[in-house]
Order: structure tokens, then C-alpha cells, then sequence
């Protein structure tokens, strides 16, 4: 089976989940029991904290771990202290995109910036509404766009934002771009949610990334874990797996990213334009690349695919009950293209022999497909 | 090491991680994906759902895979519909409490019953409450503490609070029952709160059991998995382990039960009552013991234990940091035996031998202690 669904999930990696068992084995023990294996456990958890941080060169934000980047996104968005109206944009993942729809039917301002052709953000656009209206004070833009790829200048864009404002809370979906594009937190980047299974890690482990001095509340209450900011009982193994699983990504991320833009290349210049259309833009991440066949259904030629072995995504599996891609919808394509998306995402598993393969077969397959139309 | 803080956390059952290691390698994909292997592990989902709603005999429920037994309460409390004034004991782990402090912060109306002394609602005090406000609609009882092991009847309460108010809804903690003790769960109980790492599953993962009729919303929103419920990806490895480990404890649990009484009595007949009083009822469940050291503090006894390899917790693990048990205070417990709380909760790892070795331990402590004192 060749894999290039990665930006769904990604298989866990094998020496990360050794190297961690330990704490489902011997060192099973609640991090906040008050003996040794306890406190070893909590110390283990600070450690990884740490890590992950370090990745990023941040030294004046802390970190919550947390059971996704879903609940990360949610405790950034509907537990920061802004009371005013807030923005994000129109290429957002559901769990962004979602709460700025319930915190605009509980009665907030809420503004949803345009989108450029490549699912990037309008940055005019943007700076429109943020000059529009004096009472922003939170900000929400996606760093890696999770259906095509396109990478928004977040430090950019937080950077200018606050100097319209400078209390505006700003925060990025970092899920898509953590351990896999080359990146370092600004200050201006207040909250920042990262996912591990996304990157060798598990499901139900994510992380948010806060600046110290920005007040948020616990979207989940009880025994206080994680200072007060995260209660129930931490997941020990599956934050180990996660510091270990990003240690292994960030330790070769440009070898990493040079292979993932090796296989891009492979792809689009191997596949038929004649019966495919490229939607992502050059400059995105070169871990996720969004096609589309012509006068074909996504969802027909990713199962044509199957039967060859080889998986692909048709739009975000986070979505898959619409019926066309509200973000690919938002950068402007008609219906002809939004029926056709294909999304291939990569990682450090893949490689361009499986690239040339993936792309000769989707030749093969558009040109049967229609003959037999 | 012989570990006696099974209500902390369990040791993972080895079995149960071992049949679910397949989800982290070969059928690592995302249940939400469209092709087989998505497709495959969302029937793995539900496969495991249905386990567990059998195990409780729950025929009219559905059943919310979440993070922990944390986000399962305040999901059950937070976002249930009730409008009304709401009612709950003393004696909650902090995950209830916690999320009905927040909810009078806002201006609701709470009430919280109080505790016999062993530990169990004081029904008298509950129904007083539950007959003096009309407005009252949604009353949340522990099924068993956590600290003592008090069993509440929470079918026979749930029963009773409905001919009082047939609207309310009814919600109970089960993180500490669930897999334990015997229970069927009873058609006035609305919302049940399970736990997989307290019974051999991993930390990260537990789940809301829900009649179907009764409507609540989501606690965490995105991609709208557990149909629109609970958002972000689920964690097929954790929900099958829990389902694998939930399988075992339930396949034997009147021979696990049996065997958690005769270390319980083991521990109370070797037990020397000059030194220690026991504050668990004869009804509780015997998987926890809370025994208080006269004239020493729990800690030190603690810790005393550990240096023989003997682990026990001091109250709960959840709320270590506060000085005295809140639970064991509203039993009516002065500070004198709330600061020797020792609380000792078994598992199907432990054996008699373990106890009486436990119990000999403890009086050797306690007289050595006391002389140096």
C-alpha cells in the first residue's frame, strides 16, 4: 500500500512508540501521585513541554498539552479573554472554523477574511476588516492551509495586525505546517495549536502553545492538571510519543522538506494536465498538493486508485460529510473543479519512486475513466 | 513495587495493548477517511462502542468516546440543556465540582447535598433539596467516591429525582464503578461518565454514555465526528484498548470483585485499629479503602511506605494539592484524621499476599513513627 494521505494522519512512528512504552510498562503512574513514579511522571511531561517548545525557539510562551488539535483550537478561539469582535479567515480547518461560527450565533462580531486562488489569505482583504472595525482584539489565521497547502506569513500578519492593535490576541492553526515547514514563533503569535499524530505522534494527543502573558481559561475543569489550564489525568505515553515522534521530524527538517519538495516536483511533472489541474500554488508546503481531475469525481478516481494500492484524500477527511470543499468553495472554484479535488499530502515515508508511481497512475486512470464516459 | 493506587491509575493491560498494536502500525488510518481503511477502523469505532454499552446493558444509550473521565463530566454538565437551578453532592471528584462552581459563578442556581459519613449522599439531604426548588432540571450523583468507595444508588436516586421532576436530567460519574463493581444502568440515568485508564486502558481516553433522547451539545467542535458530538480525530489505538481492557475486567468481574473483598478484609483484619482508623463503609466498594493514621500524617506514612516498595495515595491524586481531602471534610471528619488520610485502591493485579504484606507494613510505620515521635 502506497500512503499519501499523511495530512489526515500519518503512521505512528515505530522507534517513537518503543522508545515510550516504558510508560505504559514500568512507569505507568499518575503524574500527579506524590511518590517517585509519580513525580518522575510529571517531570517526564515538563521535559517534553520543553522539547517541543524549543522547536519552535520559544522562550516567552509555555505550553498545554492537550487531546487534539481540535481542543486546541477550541480553547484558544472560545476561552481567550478577548470580548470584542474577532476575525479569522475563510480557509480555516472545521475545528477553527466551527467556533467562530458558534461564538458569532452567541451574538459576537465576527469577520471571515477572503481568500486568495491558492487558499492563501487575502492579505488586503484581510487588513480591510482589521481597519474596519476599532473593536478586533482577537485574530485567528491558519499557518499551513490544510487543503492546499498554501502557507500564511504568520508573523508576519501578527506583527501587523497588532500594530492596528496592539491587545488583539492572535492565534494560528499550526497543525498542517508544525515539524514540517522550516518555522520559528514571533512574538506577535500569542496561541499557536499543534497536533501530534499528524507527525509520527498519536491520535488524541495535540498541544497549545501560549505566550506566557496571555490570560486564557480551561476549556476542560477538574483536578487542575496542567496549571489549572487542561484538568484529567495527562496522557504520559502519548506525550512522549509525541515529544519523541517530533524530535525525529525537526531533527532532519530540511533533509525532510527537501524530499517532500522532491516528490512534489515528481508529481506535477509527471502528472497529465491535460486531465489534471494543479490548485496548489508554489509556495505552499510541499507536503500537501491539491489536484483536480477534469470532468472526473475526485472520489471516483481516488477509489480507481485504491484498487492500485494507493490511498489518497479526496478534501480534508475532516469534512467528508459535504459535499464540495467549503475552502476550495472560498478560493473561488466552480463546481466543475471543486468535483474533481484530489489531495495528495506526504511525509518522510514517502518516496519519489512512490511519487512517479502515484502520479503514472493517475494518468492512467483519468485517461480510462473517460473513455469509458 | 506493589501498587495500591489503582483508583489514581491502572498499570495498561498487556493483552489489551498488544491486540490494539495494530492500530498504530498496518490500520493506522483516519476513521473519518473515505476509502477501507478509514472506513474499517470507523466500524472498529463502533464495534467498541457497542462493547461498552453492553457491558452496562444499555439498550436506550449511545455512547461519546472523549479524552478522559474530565471532559466526559464537564460535557455531561457543561452542555446538557437544562436551563434550571442544578444539584449535586459533596462528594464529586473535582471534574463535577469543579464545572458546578463555574456554572454558579455564572449566576446559576447550585446546590450541593451533603455526605454521610462514610462517604455516600445523604438521601434525606438530597431530597430535601430536590423537593424545595421547582426549577431544579438536571442533578449529578457520584456512582462510587472516589476517596472512600461509597456506593450510591444511583438507579433508585435517579428514579426518585424524576417522579419529583420527570424533566431533569440525570447525570452520574461512573470513572471509579465502571468495570468494578456489578451495575446495569437504569433507564432514569441520562449521562454516565466512564474512564479507561482507571481499568487497564490508557490515560487519554474515556467516554459520555447518553440516553439517545436526551440532547446535548458539544463540548469540543470541528470536524464533527461522534456524529457532530465530539470533534477531532478519534484515537482508534486508545478506544480499542479500552474496549480490549474494559472486555477483560468484565468477562470476570464477580471473580475480580471476590477478589478485591478478600484483599479489603485481609487489609482490615491484619490492620492494627489502635493505630489506624478506617473510614470506608462495610458497602462500599471494596476496590478503595480510605484509612486515616492517628496522630501521623498520611504523607509521611506514605512515603514511609514507599522506601519498603509499597505505593498507596494520599486522598486523591486529583486534588494533591490542596491541604486537606475537600470529600473527607464534608464527611464531617475533623482535621486531626483528615491529616493521616491514606487511600489504598486495588486492582486485579493485587493479590491477599500483597495485603497482608500492605497491612503489616503499615502497623510496622505506624509504631515506628509514633516511638520516634
Amino acid at each position: 500500500m502506497i500512503y499519501f494521505d499523511n495530512a489526515a494522519t500519518t503512521k505512528p512512528s515505530f522507534t517513537a512508540l518503543e522508545k515510550a512504552s516504558v510508560f505504559n510498562t514500568e512507569e505507568f503512574y499518575n503524574p500527579s501521585a506524590l511518590y517517585h513514579g509519580g513525580i518522575v511522571n510529571k517531570s517526564e511531561i515538563n521535559a517534553a513541554k520543553q522539547k517541543l517548545l524549543s522547536f519552535l525557539n520559544a522562550s516567552s510562551h509555555e505550553l498545554i498539552f492537550t487531546s487534539c488539535g481540535s481542543e486546541s483550537d477550541n480553547q484558544a478561539i472560545l476561552k481567550n479573554h478577548s470580548r470584542g469582535a474577532i476575525v479569522t479567515t475563510l480557509g480555516e480547518h472545521s475545528a477553527v472554523y466551527n467556533c467562530f461560527k458558534e461564538l458569532e450565533r452567541l451574538g459576537r462580531k465576527v469577520y471571515f477574511a477572503p481568500l486568495n486562488k491558492d487558499g492563501s489569505v487575502d492579505i488586503e482583504g484581510l487588513f480591510d476588516i482589521v481597519n474596519s472595525d476599532k473593536s478586533i482584539d482577537f485574530v485567528s489565521v491558519v499557518h499551513v492551509n490544510n487543503e492546499t497547502g498554501a502557507i500564511n506569513d504568520i508573523n508576519k500578519i501578527a506583527d501587523n495586525v497588532k500594530k492596528i492593535n496592539p491587545k488583539t490576541v492572535f492565534h494560528s492553526d499550526g497543525v498542517q505546517a508544525f515539524g514540517k515547514i522550516p518555522y520559528k514563533i514571533g512574538n506577535g503569535v500569542d496561541l499557536y495549536s499543534v497536533s501530534a499524530h499528524k507527525i509520527g505522534g498519536l491520535k488524541g494527543v495535540g498541544a497549545l502553545v501560549k505566550q506566557k502573558t496571555v490570560p486564557i481559561d480551561a476549556l476542560i475543569l477538574g483536578g487542575g492538571q496542567e496549571n489549572g489550564l487542561r484538568s484529567g489525568t495527562e496522557n504520559v505515553f502519548g506525550i512522549k510519543v509525541f515529544e519523541y515522534a517530533a524530535t525525529e521530524r525537526f531533527s532532519e527538517l530540511t533533509k525532510h522538506y527537501e524530499n517532500a519538495v522532491s516528490i512534489k516536483e515528481e508529481i506535477l511533472n509527471t502528472l497529465d494536465k491535460s486531465v489534471y489541474t494543479v490548485l496548489s500554488g508554489d509556495n505552499a508546503s510541499p507536503y500537501v498538493i491539491s489536484i483536480s481531475a477534469k470532468k472526473l469525481k475526485g472520489e471516483v478516481v481516488m477509489h480507481a486508485l485504491e484498487t492500485e494500492k494507493i490511498v489518497v484524500g479526496n478534501g480534508s477527511a475532516c469534512s467528508s460529510k459535504h459535499k464540495f470543499s467549503r475552502i476550495l468553495s472560498a478560493c473561488g472554484y466552480n463546481s466543475d473543479v471543486l468535483d474533481g479535488v484530489i489531495r495528495i499530502s506526504s511525509s518522510i515515508d514517502n518516496t519519489k519512486e512512490q511519487a512517479s508511481a502515484l502520479a503514472q497512475k493517475l494518468n492512467e486512470i483519468a485517461h480510462r475513466l473517460k473513455k469509458v464516459k
